[in-house]
């Protein structure tokens, strides 16, 4: 299956999702999938999210607490859950605030490996 | 109740928590109550934590995707979940990686106000 194809099915998963995204960590999107309005810059936010994922992984390291596995960010009209894949990549659901943050966090988990190998 | 009871109460319920503490946007803790070992240091991770917490602020007022609420960061060997109160502090809890993260979110929710009272 394409990136593509993959993160289409993704989304048609998970109710209430608004994008489904591959990145690097050098804050590029690979690729993403949107579908329907989330009233603001879903890429602007995940581009700027990569730096800060960086920076909690770092901080993470520096105290010893083990390795950054995910990342759930709550505001007042969305959430955005994030999974490091490995050292080059992340994959983030941004969802609306009642959308269902369960089923977006098991796609990350059980598509983490067909994610990777797509883009290897 | 003084601010150290009550995040010593706050400690009590949750089961699995290594600490809780009321930070500053500056990164000072203004108090902090431990129990147990984490395995690593916990208040260097908060503080770190703080600047982060300042640059996902930013990017969510940047892209306009409404005020920010929570944050949860899940490591190999940890939990932790900070809830912003108002413009000068947020609180935080930080857990073993099987502690009751639903309780801890309530806690916060619930003390939110207290909290705030506490230092004001």
């Amino acid at each position: 299956m394409s990136l593509r194809d993959l993160l289409t099915s993704m989304l048609a998963e998970v109710e209430g999702a608004f994008a489904v995204m591959l990145m690097g960590y050098d804050c590029i999107a690979i690729d993403e999938v949107q579908q329907g309005e989330a009233g603001f810059d879903v890429q602007t936010m995940a581009v700027e999210y990569g730096t800060v994922i960086k920076e909690i992984r770092r901080t993470i390291e520096l105290v010893g607490a083990g390795a950054m596995e995910e990342i759930v960010i709550s505001t007042t009209g969305s959430r955005m859950i994030i999974r490091v894949l490995n050292d080059e990549f992340f994959a983030a659901f941004v969802l609306a605030k009642d959308g269902n943050l369960g089923k977006a966090r098991y796609q990350l988990r059980m598509r983490a490996l067909q994610l990777v190998e797509s883009v290897s």
